[in-house]
């Protein structure tokens, strides 16, 4: 048994296949975004154009967000000092998910260290609690349901991607004394398209099953609140689970369901992932709870947003660059190659002070490798023109093909 | 199929067993720690001495944790904005994963968003990464451990608490040819007692089999350096991955582990929870840098520590009071009943403005529920004996068995 060997056989492959992930060592400059520092060269700092942040909105650099965390950090410390049971219990936490229950139209909130482990830890528990029970689960799902409902050992049925006939075909044919949950995601936030929330609301009254939509890509950024898709769609009470994140268009970190109380004190309750672990530090609390509250009364992001979207859409479009059609706020240029992606990206940094991470296998499926460009509230229309310019000229340099 | 009808019964086997959890909604006092307010009763926040922190060298309040987290707040802003892969690895990250490969003596280390997370995709990583590995597993380890060992799917033996006659055993009887994997714990956080380190290394070696250490309750309290149980004992550079939390001891939130580059880069290339979720946050990685450097230059708090868990388990047997023999920091006292070691708590909050978590299972097994003190440097000899005299009047009223 020679574990080395084993162990670089592993990373051997990743390279052979042009998808050995190096990181990009980044500095944000706050009150200056989507300016950055990058430190991958050797002459010190070099300033950057982020183009590739979930941080939607800002919100991670808003004035608000940043006093109310350097309030807490003063009030309070830097940690939690314990699980919600032993000792992290703050009031902040109390506060949140008081007012994420509220964004959502639920009676209950649970907060979680991070959107991956609300997931993780609330598909596996409840699909456990629920003895017998048929997950059904839309096949471009993210990894991190994809983990819980694995963790739950239930049996899973895989629905072809936003396809309710085929969700119904799956439904009907399952026993109906069987529980049955249909989790899926608002917004796909590789391809940017949207799922028939109603549609599949209609399936699951019809076949008795519970609903878990992940909202990680819309909450904050669609909905008059901004309690995403759900919110837009007026179809919050039809679900009865929705997740989310504290981490991308609330500008923090963090993640969270809301539900009715009895599903939350039950996931509360018996779910490790939620009980053996330090709560969140009370300093991001604070930073979510005022990114929350303004999102709820502000439209000036959202707004921002969208029309950065529409705009970087129009301009590659006219450029000829491979842009996917998506009906919201994610901008994916196809490649369609790991090795070429890679090099698009490395040659806009080096090259152009342009960040976009190249998105490869297991994120997307092999073969629609992709640039994901996420413009927001702060991305101007001179940086969208020079950065289509950019890209047109490496498109010919790499002889790649351009729309007529 | 009725729901509902299910997660109540789930919440009511809670309740008739007297473990049904009720979280206390405290707030601490920056710079007056072990001091804090409880939102319990009605009458505002009432002033309480918080006995259960996993702060334990409260440096979740120290001056430079504080200062570098507001620094790192003003140069970048509150949260990464993305995964490690893509736009959420900061330079903070980057020095923090050195700083901690340094404090391990280890080639490399890498971040996850807590200490569960890290047990949790570490350990079902490797597993997964070594076809037909076998993981050796002490009975008490954590929770977050016995996750990412069932999750891994690998096959997995138990020995007995800290018993290396019985590991031997395991070992001895399985096939050579396989992968192992050693999994335990150096401070077990509910009793209190340590593992026999270079006893398990010793069968790791004879055995050819990698040894992982969970150090959650140690780093920054023992060694030297604060390099926990391995720094103290001169054993890190024989254990493959060491574990580690930023939430307890450096105060903040967190966690990691420590390893040679090989190890670190298979699990930084195919474990889903450290791939797919945003990177903790710089403000957080700030502040644990400030922490880790400081508890490597300065033995005060972790001396102070030691002093206070000496001094109140001397008081709390002198007093006659159940407390278990321990050889660590932590101090817990015998209770061996869930509704009891709840009363005994409610009455401490109530009457004492004491605030002291009563301890049931899961998290410990049940017939051994208990009350667990943790004292720190900022705990006084005065406030102990207050402790103390308080307890034996509950005892009394209660007519629980005080020692002769
Ligand atoms: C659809 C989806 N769900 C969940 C997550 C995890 O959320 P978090 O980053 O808060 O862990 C992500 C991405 O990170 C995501 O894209
Ligand atoms: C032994 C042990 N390992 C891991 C953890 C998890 O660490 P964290 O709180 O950082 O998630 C804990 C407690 O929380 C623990 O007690």
């Amino acid at each position: 048994m020679n574990y080395d060997q084993i162990f670089d056989a592993a990373i051997d492959r990743l390279h052979s296949e042009g998808r050995y992930r190096v990181f990009i060592d980044i500095l944000r400059n706050k009150g200056a975004y989507p300016n950055a520092r990058c430190f991958a060269g050797h002459n010190g700092p070099k300033p950057i154009t982020v183009w590739c942040s979930n941080d939607y909105l800002a919100m991670g650099q808003h004035p608000k967000v940043i006093a109310a965390m350097e309030e807490a950090l003063h009030n309070v410390g830097a940690g939690s000092g314990g699980t919600r049971n032993i000792g992290g219990n703050t009031h902040y936490h109390v506060e949140l998910e008081r007012e994420l229950a509220d964004l959502h139209g639920k009676d209950g909130a649970l907060l979680f260290t991070s959107g991956y482990v609300s997931n993780d830890a609330t598909l596996s528990t409840l699909a456990r609690i629920l003895p017998g029970c048929v997950i059904f689960s839309d096949e471009l799902n993210h990894a991190s349901m994809i983990a819980g409902i694995r963790n739950s050992g239930a049996e899973k049925k895989v629905f072809r991607h936003n396809d309710v006939a085929h969700l119904e075909e799956l439904l009907a044919e399952t026993d109906p004394a069987l529980p049955k949950l249909i989790a899926f995601e608002s917004v796909y936030s590789m391809d940017g398209d949207v799922a028939p929330i109603h549609a599949i609301c209609d399936l699951a009254e019809k076949y008795n099953a519970l609903t878990y939509i992940d909202e990680v890509h819309a909450v904050g950024m669609y909905g008059p609140r901004g309690g995403g898709i759900t919110d837009r769609d007026e179809a919050a009470h039809r679900i009865d689970i929705i997740e989310g994140t504290l981490g991308k268009a609330f500008g923090v970190m963090g993640g969270y369901i809301a539900a009715d109380t009895r599903i939350i004190d039950v996931i509360r309750s018996y779910a490790p992932g939620f009980i053996f672990t330090t709560s969140l530090s009370p300093v991001l609390v604070a930073g979510v709870l005022a990114s929350v509250r303004h999102l709820k009364e502000s439209s000036v992001e959202r707004d921002g947003q969208q029309a950065a979207a529409a705009t970087l859409k129009q301009l590659f479009t006219e450029a000829g660059l491979p842009v996917m059609a998506t009906t919201t706020h994610i901008v994916p240029l196809m490649v369609g190659d790991p090795v070429k992606a890679k090099r698009i990206s490395d040659i806009l940094l080096a090259e152009y002070g342009v960040y976009v991470q190249p998105i490869n296998f297991p994120t997307v499926p092999r073969g629609t490798e992709r640039l994901r460009f996420t413009p927001g509230p702060s991305h101007t229309e001179a940086m969208m023109v020079e950065l289509t310019r950019a890209l047109v000229e490496i498109w010919d340099r790499m002889e790649l093909k351009l729309a007529a």
